[in-house]
C-alpha cells in the first residue's frame, strides 16, 4: 500500500554520490574562488592571448592605460595635485602619531603610491599612511622599545612591521584568504574606528597644549589623568593657535559637506593651515617659545632602508605581531574604502588582487624608508570628488611629493606641530560616526552592541583589546546563530497548500493531531541537543493543551527541514535518538523537504531506513495530507498499523 | 493596478514590533531556559508545595527516595559493591597517573559519590577519578611544581585546582550556561579521548618496563625516545607480569563484551588482578627486587584538606587554569555519560543541574582531600549493567571504600605498580574509538578531518594542543558554514507549484526570463561579500547563456529567503546594494518568503520602500506568477512601466 501511495506524492531525491576529492574540489572552489577571477582566461584558447590577458589581470596599469586618454590625464592632474597638497600635512601629522620621524610620511606618499598604481585594481583609491595603524604602531612598538631612547631601533623595527604586515597581505592575496578581513563586521569597523578617532585625538592634546611628557598608554583614563595633573605645564599659546586652526579646519569641511563642489576648500585647508602657521612662526618664533615646530627635514627622496630589517630575535617576534594586526586593519579600511568607491562607479574590485596590491606596495615600502600605508577614507574621498579617473592621480601625487623631498623640505622647519594636531583632529572627528551608531540601535541590538563594546573596549582599554572583543563578539553571535536556530510551529494559510509561521502568521491554521515544525538553520553538534530538548518541549506543551481542551491526541510530528542547509554527525545521531524518543510516546516523524546535503548525509546513515522511506516528503503540504490519509484508514484500536514495520 | 494586483496574492506581513527589553526577555530565555526547567513549579499554585518541589528539584534524592522499595535496595547494594571493587584499584592507578599519593584515589571515591547521592539526577552514573583528567593534571602543574621535590605544594594545588573546577562547574550550571559544553562536538571528543587513551597508554610504559626516570612531556616522540634511550634500565620481571595480567585484563572484557550478562567478570578482574599481583609479590619480593610496589598506605578515612588550598600568587594562576581546563573536560565527559544512560532508560536529565551537582561535589571534595572527580564512562557503565536502580549504588560504594580505608589499606601494602599500568592501559585501549572514526569518514569527511586532528594534537602535541584544536576547528566549522552559505537556482517540478534546486531535482524547470535563486542560510557580515560576489555569477552566467542561445532576456531575479534565518545590518546594506546594482543592469529584484526576523529587520530600514512592498511575496509560486504578469502586461518598448516609482 505504501509504495501504491507514494506515487501520489513527489518523490524525494537523493543526490548522486559524488567522489570525495571531486567535492572537495567543489567546496574549495566555492570558498576560495567564489567570483571565478579566471573565467575569462580560462574561456580563451589561444595561449599568446592568455598570457596577455594574465598579465592585465596581474597589472591592471596594462588595462586602463591602453584606453587612456589626454581627457584622463588633465583630470588626473588635478586631482593629483589636489591629494598632493593634503598628503603632504597629513603624512607628517600620522608619522609623528606613529613617533617616527616626520619625514617618514613624505617617503611613504612616495613609492607606495607608484607601486599601487601599477597593481592596484581600483580607479579611486589614494595611497598613504592613516592615523589608526600609526597610533597602533606607536603603542604596540612603544610598550617594548623606547622612541626616544632607542631611536633607531624604533625606525628598523617600524619597517620590519611594514615588510611582514606586507608580507600577510600578499600571502593572503595569493592563498585567496580573503575572507578572512569579512570578519571584522561592519558594526564591529563602525565602534573600533570611533574609539580609534577618540583614542588619537586625545593623544593630540599633547600637542595642542604644548606638553613635553606625556603617558604612553592609549586609554582614556590614564591620558586624562596625565593631561591634568600636568596643568601647569599647558602652554596657553599653543592651545590657542591649535584650537584657531582648528576652527578653520572643521569650518572648511562643514562647507565641503553641504556643497560637495567645493571639496577643494576642504582639500586645501590642511596646506594652507601649514603656510599659514610656518610663516607666522617664522615671524614671531622669537616671541612664542611655548610652540614647538618640526625643525630640520632631510632634504632627497627615500634612502633604501632594505639592509635595516631587523630579522633576529627578540625582536622579530615583536615586528611580526605588529606587522600582522596593523596589516589587517590596514586591509581592512583599504578594501572597504575600494569597494564602495567601486560601486558608486559601478566597476568591480577583486579583494584578493588588491590584498596583493596593499602587500607589494608594503613590502617595496619597507625596502625604501616607508612605514604601513594603505587607502585612507579621507585622501580617497577628495580624490574622488576631485574627479580622478584613472590610478595616475596616485603618480601625480607621488611626483608631488618627490618634488617637496627634494628642493620644498626647508620650508617646513617652522611648521608649529599645534597645527598638524590640529588636521590630525579635525580629520579623526568625522571618523566618529555616531549617526552609523544610531541607526545600528535601530536596526539590530545586538550589532549595536558589538560596535559599542568594540568602542568601549578602544576608549577604556587598549586598541587591540577593542579589536579582540569586537571580533570575538562578533564571532560569538554567527555561534549562536547556530547554537540556538529557532523552531516554531507552522500553521495552514487558509485556501491555500502553504504553511508558516503561526507567530508571523496569526491566522494560519493548526490541527490537533499533527504538529508541524520548522526547523531555521543547520543541525549540528553545537545546537544538536538544544533542538532535542526544544522539540521536546514544543510537544509536552502541545500534548498539555490538548488534554486540557480534550481535543484528539497528538500523533505526527512533521519536521519541516526547508532551512537546515546542513548537518553533522551529532545532528544525524540527534535524529535518530528524537525517533526513538517519538516511537516511545507513541508519536511518528515524519520529514518534509530535506535539501541535497541533508538527504545526502542521511541516506549514508541508517536513520532514512529507521524511519521509512515513505515519511519523507518534497513538502509540508503533502507530509501533510499523508498524514491525513494514514489517520483515517488507520483502524481505532491499533493507531497507525502500516508502520509496525519501522 | 499595483493595489489590485496585490489582492490576489498573499500579503507578506511585518511582525508588529516588540519592545526591546520584551524581545531580550524571550531571547535569553530560549537561549539559557529552553527545556524550561521550572514549568511545574511555575503552574503549581500553593506556596507549600511550590517550596516543596523547588527543594525536590535542587535535591533529587528526595524525589527518588519516597518511592524507594527494597528491591531496588538489593539491586543497588550488589551493583554499589560491583563499582567499588573497580573504584578501588582504579582509584589508586588514576592517582599514580596524576602524581598525587595512592590514597588519594581511595579519598576521591568517598566524599564525591555522596555529594552526588544527593544532588545527581543520574540513576547510573558512578562517580570517580578519570584518566584524562588525571593525566591532563600531571601534566600542567607538573610543567611548574616538580611532584617529587615539592609534594606538598604540588598536593596543595591538586585540591585547588578541584576547588576551581568544581567552583566554574557550578558557576556554570547555575548561570545555566551549560551549552559552553557543547562547544565540543562528538567529533572532537572522539579524537581527543583516543589521542588521550593513546597518550595515557604510553605513560604507562614507564610502569611496565620499571623505569624511575621519565620525561614530563606527554608527546610521542618524546615519550618514545625517552623510553628507548634507557632501553639498559628496562626490568623484564615487570614486563612479564604487566603483560600477564593486560593478557588476563583484555580477555576477561573480550568476555563481557560478548556476553553482557558477564559483566561482572570484567568488572571484577582489576580487583582480581590487585589481589593475584600482591599476593604474588609478598611471597616473592625479595626474589623480584626489579618489580615497585605501592607500599605504605595511610589508615583512616579523608583528613580535612580546605585549609590546605592555596589562594596567593604565583600558583593560585596556575591552580585557576588547570581547574577550568580539567573542569571543564571533566564536564564535558560526566553529562555525555549522564545523557547516554538517561536515553537508554528514557529519563531526562538537565545538564545545567548536573553541572551544579558536579561543581558540588568537587568543592566538597577538595575540602576533604580529594582531587577532580566526574562520572567516568567505565565505571557507569559497569553500574548500569550491574543493574543499578538509583544513585544510591554510589552511597553503598562509598560506604565499601570507607570500609577499606579504615581496615584494609595495609592489604595494598605488596600491591605492584605494574598492574596498576595494566589495569589503564586496558581502561584505555577502549577509548580508542577506530570504528567511530570509520564512522565520522563515511558520513562526514568534515567531522573525520576534526576527529583527526584532535587526536594528532594530542599525541603529538599536548592535551591542550589538541584540544584547542578540536574547538578551533569545530568553531570555525560553524563560522565556515555561516561565511559561506549554499546559493543554487531553483526550478519549477512539473504539474505543481513547488520549486526546488535543479542541482538536486535536474527534471525542475527553469524560465529564461527569470532566475530563482535560494540562499541556504542567515545573511551576515560575514558572507554578504560572498552572497554580493555570487549572486552578480549566477547573474553573469545566466546571460551568458542566454545570450549564446538568443533567448528572451533575462528581467527579473527573484531571491528565495526561505531559508534565510537572519540578516544583520551589513546583510541589509548588502541587499540594498544588490537592488542598486540589478537597477543598473535593468534588472529586477523581487523577493519570496523573508521569515519573520528578516521582515522585522528589513521593514525598521528603507529596504522595503526602496525595493517596493509589492515586489514581495509569500511564495515563489507567486513571486513567479506575479513576474510572468508583468512581463506579459508591459509595453514592448519601456520594459516595466509600473515601476518607474522605485
Amino acid at each position: 500500500m505504501s509504495s501504491k501511495r507514494a506515487s501520489q506524492y513527489h518523490q524525494v531525491e537523493i543526490p548522486p554520490p559524488q567522489p570525495f576529492l571531486k567535492s572537495l574540489k567543489n567546496t574549495l572552489n566555492e570558498i576560495l574562488f567564489a567570483d571565478d577571477p579566471f573565467r575569462r582566461i580560462r574561456n580563451e584558447s589561444k595561449t599568446s592571448k592568455k598570457i596577455e590577458l594574465g598579465l592585465r589581470h596581474v597589472f591592471p596599469i596594462l588595462e586602463w592605460a591602453r584606453g587612456y586618454s589626454l581627457e584622463y590625464l588633465k583630470s588626473d592632474v588635478i586631482s593629483g595635485i589636489t591629494i598632493a597638497s593634503l598628503a603632504i600635512p597629513q603624512g607628517i601629522s600620522y608619522a609623528q602619531l606613529a613617533n617616527l620621524p616626520p619625514i617618514l610620511g613624505l617617503y611613504s606618499s612616495l613609492v607606495p603610491p607608484l607601486v599601487y598604481a601599477i597593481m592596484g585594481s581600483s580607479r579611486d583609491l589614494a595611497v598613504g599612511t592613516v592615523a589608526v595603524a600609526s597610533l597602533l604602531t606607536a603603542a604596540m612598538l612603544g610598550k617594548e622599545v623606547n622612541a626616544v631612547v632607542n631611536p633607531k631601533l624604533y625606525l628598523h623595527l617600524a619597517f620590519t612591521a611594514t615588510f611582514f604586515a606586507g608580507l600577510m597581505q600578499t600571502c593572503l592575496g595569493l592563498l585567496r584568504l580573503g575572507f578572512v578581513v569579512e570578519i571584522l563586521s561592519h558594526a564591529a569597523i563602525v565602534g573600533f574606528m570611533g574609539g580609534a578617532a577618540t583614542v588619537v585625538c586625545l593623544q593630540q592634546l599633547k600637542g595642542l597644549l604644548g606638553l613635553h611628557h606625556f603617558t604612553h598608554s592609549t586609554d582614556i583614563v590614564t591620558v586624562l589623568r596625565s593631561i591634568f595633573s600636568q596643568s601647569h605645564m599647558w602652554r596657553w599659546e599653543s592651545g590657542v593657535l591649535g584650537c584657531c586652526f582648528l576652527i578653520f579646519l572643521l569650518t572648511t569641511k562643514y562647507i565641503s559637506k553641504k556643497r560637495p563642489k567645493l571639496f577643494w576648500i576642504s582639500a586645501m585647508s590642511p596646506l594652507v593651515s601649514v603656510i599659514f602657521g610656518t610663516i607666522f612662526l617664522y615671524f614671531l618664533h622669537d616671541q612664542f617659545h611655548g610652540i614647538q615646530f618640526i625643525g630640520e627635514l632631510k632634504k632627497g627622496i627615500n634612502p633604501p632602508s632594505i639592509t635595516h630589517l631587523v630579522f633576529t630575535p627578540p625582536y622579530v617576534m615583536l615586528a611580526l605581531k605588529v606587522g600582522i594586526i596593523t596589516g589587517v586593519i590596514a586591509l581592512a579600511e583599504g578594501i572597504a574604502v575600494g569597494r564602495s568607491f567601486a560601486m558608486y562607479k559601478n566597476y568591480n574590485i577583486d579583494g584578493n588582487k588588491e590584498m596583493i596590491a596593499f602587500g607589494m606596495m608594503n613590502i617595496l615600502g619597507s625596502f625604501s624608508s616607508c612605514y604601513l600605508t594603505t587607502g585612507p577614507f579621507s585622501r580617497s574621498a577628495v580624490n574622488y570628488n576631485a574627479g580622478c579617473k584613472t590610478a595616475l592621480s596616485n603618480v601625480v601625487m607621488a611626483v608631488a611629493v618627490a618634488v617637496t623631498l627634494l628642493f620644498l623640505t626647508p620650508l617646513f622647519f617652522y611648521t608649529p606641530l599645534v597645527v598638524l594636531s590640529s588636521i590630525i583632529i579635525a580629520a579623526m572627528l568625522g571618523l566618529v560616526d555616531y549617526e552609523a551608531a544610531i541607526h545600528l540601535w535601530k536596526l539590530d541590538k545586538f550589532d549595536f552592541f558589538v560596535c559599542l563594546s568594540a568602542y568601549l573596549g578602544v576608549v577604556f582599554g587598549t586598541i587591540e583589546i577593542g579589536l579582540i572583543l569586537s571580533v570575538g563578539i562578533s564571532v560569538m553571535r554567527l555561534v549562536l546563530f547556530v547554537g540556538r536556530p529557532k523552531i516554531y510551529v507552522m500553521g495552514n494559510i487558509q485556501n491555500s497548500e502553504i504553511y508558516r509561521n503561526i507567530e508571523h502568521y496569526p491566522q494560519a491554521i493548526t490541527r490537533s493531531s499533527l504538529l508541524i515544525l520548522h526547523i531555521d538553520g543547520p543541525i549540528y553538534f553545537a545546537n544538536s541537543t538544544y533542538l532535542r530538548d526544544r522539540i521536546g518541549r514544543w510537544i509536552d506543551e502541545e500534548e498539555d493543551k490538548l488534554r486540557t481542551s480534550g481535543d484528539i491526541s497528538l500523533q505526527y510530528i512533521v519536521l519541516d527541514m526547508s532551512a537546515v542547509g546542513n548537518i553533522d554527525t551529532s545532528g544525524i545521531s540527534m535524529l535518530e535518538e528524537l525517533n526513538k524518543i517519538l516511537g516511545r510516546r507513541e508519536l511518528k516523524l515524519v520529514i518534509a523537504n530535506p535539501g541535497a546535503e541533508v538527504m545526502k548525509k542521511l541516506s549514508k546513515s541508517t536513520f532514512i531506513e529507521s524511519i521509512g522511506k515513505e515519511r519523507i516528503y518534497l513538502t509540508v503540504a503533502e507530509a501533510v495530507a499523508a498524514c491525513d490519509f494514514m489517520l483515517h484508514t488507520a483502524k481505532p484500536d491499533s493507531p497507525v498499523p502500516e508502520f509496525n514495520n519501522v
